[in-house]
């Protein structure tokens, strides 16, 4: 607060820090509640610094124990971080974003700087980061450079004089981290605000890709339109408040309706529409609207039965069996060379079809549903 | 075993690493245990690497907490190092002596190859170090750089391709730090050796200078066989086992002589002469023993009693009191000013000497005698 009255006094846009690691340049709309955030403070004026973690990314995990993340080339980081920024343009105001590297000032800690930040904290308040905690506890193994890397993550903040750095509530720790080391280099603290994650489509897991939850917000716009209406009524309501640009009062009221008799798929419908317009068009969410419509003539009904299956990746035939949407993998192989088997909407056309971990609207024929959450 | 069986086979010498902390220049006949095993493997023809931690010793204490280890110059370390190999060449041979400065390969690591070698260490493993157990348990804080130091220590054994270490007891946990990342290095581990910490003059603490229980090796032969001379009879055939060159059944026999009814002062003569000839030389060594029967008229008996005594430092007159060898201060005084108190053999002449902590065998006119150990 005492840093917005100063900023205003004096003219000076507070620096706000975006730390975006390169490993994955998809950006889902899980990520756009902080990035919504984001764009809210650069329309008052101040300043985004998208900060690409280039420094750690292209050391990679040196223990060698994550093999799903290899060290990457500084070709691959540019490209992933070209691609992540070409879609965080689409929130975030590009006049008002500086893109830096964290390698900028990294390297030349040196391995004496590095001893000398590791310096400014201590192993117990470590311990106190709730995953170290956990494995610790647990028994598993913690490496040493894994200290190491909320400490660089901090520097970051000194070596940019941020003002405010925002994150998901899984980053409190590595965010107060800047706030610590700020001040041991006699700066002013950061402040720091953290925002809720947001549920996938299932509903339960936080949104991310590897779970196959998400909507990437480079998606179609039919795509997203289709995704956003397969999610339960209960989810609905938490979106709205993370993703609306509605204001409360309006969610409110619309929660009302609902509760007063009216159908919450007109509210799941508004909500798609105002997601899929921020991301393509107007146009182009009305289009969705209407290809929706069109395509499962007559909409998915509201209240489809929920099955959970495990076994991913799984046939689509057999996934059909397990459901109770075919009495057998080859009544599930027939219906699908008839045209009666839909995903998502989409029509299958390939028997070998198999789905990865994630939660779709499968569709039989006119009639059968089943929202299927697949593990 | 096999690298020696090795070593002899190809004629290549073993190469054998002996660390040093630059912070105390000063050698005591407790460094020279180890010392001394270094300089037999010289004489069978191998290497000793006289390695010295410039690198983090220009850091210093960097969580600033640490008020007595200042960072050094360069300049201070040069000095303390060549003050330190100085004293050292008098056990070691400085033919096949090598020396070398750790900060010439830990500044190129720079900090990606300081997060790469905390890589290949767990906070776990860090966590069984003794010191580092006990100081956690304890809740007292252990800053995230002092997991670094024993990482730099053991990848020193990586630079310089060490075939052994060897060090005191308590060094045993990084003499192992430096077999584990050979191994991760790709390199085939060091043997290690480590040898007994050597008991100080009060026979209790470990000799070091900051006790003043020590015997500077490059003290004059009077000061260091009278300090030999000083200890108690069980410390003696500790340091025989340590110290002396004699083989062990040349000490079992007189260690026999001795039981049978020998005065085990004779042992403590022949055991100080060695130790003094050994860095001075037989004569001086005959002399200082000459010097010592002349000075103590008599010498000090073999049974004298022992006291402990506290608040160093304490004035001299005030430590006669406490001991028992003066009625009052005044007396104590009186008997100074008469010349007739002699600690360590030497007269007392100032009446405002006083004494810091350490073991001292105080004499009062011809017969008084105490061995005092002032803490």
């Amino acid at each position: 607060m005492r840093k917005l009255q100063r900023s205003e006094a004096t003219g000076t846009p507070l620096r706000i820090k975006l730390g975006l690691d390169p490993t994955a340049p998809d950006i889902h709309i899980g990520h756009t509640v902080v990035l919504n955030k984001m764009r809210q403070l650069q329309d008052l004026g101040h300043t985004v610094i998208f900060l690409i973690g280039d420094f750690t990314t292209t050391i990679g995990d040196p223990s060698g124990r994550n093999s799903t993340r290899p060290p990457l080339t500084r070709e691959q980081i540019e490209a992933n971080a070209q691609t992540y920024y070409r879609q965080a343009s689409l929130v975030l105001d590009p006049a008002r974003t500086e893109i830096r590297y964290n390698s900028e000032w990294s390297d030349p800690l040196g391995a004496r700087g590095m001893i000398q930040l590791a310096a400014k904290y201590t192993v117990a308040r470590m311990m106190e980061r709730e995953d170290f905690n956990k494995r610790f506890k647990a028994g598993q193994s913690i490496s040493v450079h894994e200290f190491l890397y909320p400490l660089m993550q901090g520097y970051d903040s000194v070596a940019l004089r941020s003002d405010l750095e925002l994150g998901g509530t899984d980053q409190k720790f590595n965010l107060l981290m800047g706030r610590h080391l700020q001040q041991e280099y006699g700066q002013e603290p950061q402040c720091i605000l953290t925002m809720p994650l947001l549920e996938g489509l299932d509903g339960v897991e936080k949104m991310s890709k590897s779970k196959n939850n998400y909507i990437g917000i480079s998606e179609d716009a039919n795509t997203m339109f289709a995704k956003v209406l397969s999610i339960s009524d209960t989810l609905m309501w938490r979106w709205y408040t993370l993703l609306s640009f509605r204001s409360m009062a309006e969610i409110a009221a619309l929660k009302a309706e609902v509760e007063a008799g009216r159908n919450p798929k007109d509210a799941k419908v508004a909500l798609a529409k105002e997601i899929t317009a921020r991301f393509h068009s107007a146009a182009a969410a009305d289009a969705a609207e209407q290809d929706f419509i069109n395509r499962s003539k007559g909409g998915v009904p509201d209240d489809i039965p929920e099955v959970s299956l495990s076994g991913a990746p799984l046939g689509i035939a057999q996934l059909l069996k397990q459901a109770g949407l075919a009495p057998s993998t080859s009544e599930g192989n027939r219906l699908i060379d008839g045209g009666g088997v839909r995903v998502d909407s989409g029509v299958v056309s390939d028997k070998g079809l198999k789905l990865p971990p994630g939660t779709y609207v499968v569709q039989v024929g006119k009639r059968k549903f089943a929202r299927i959450t697949l593990a």
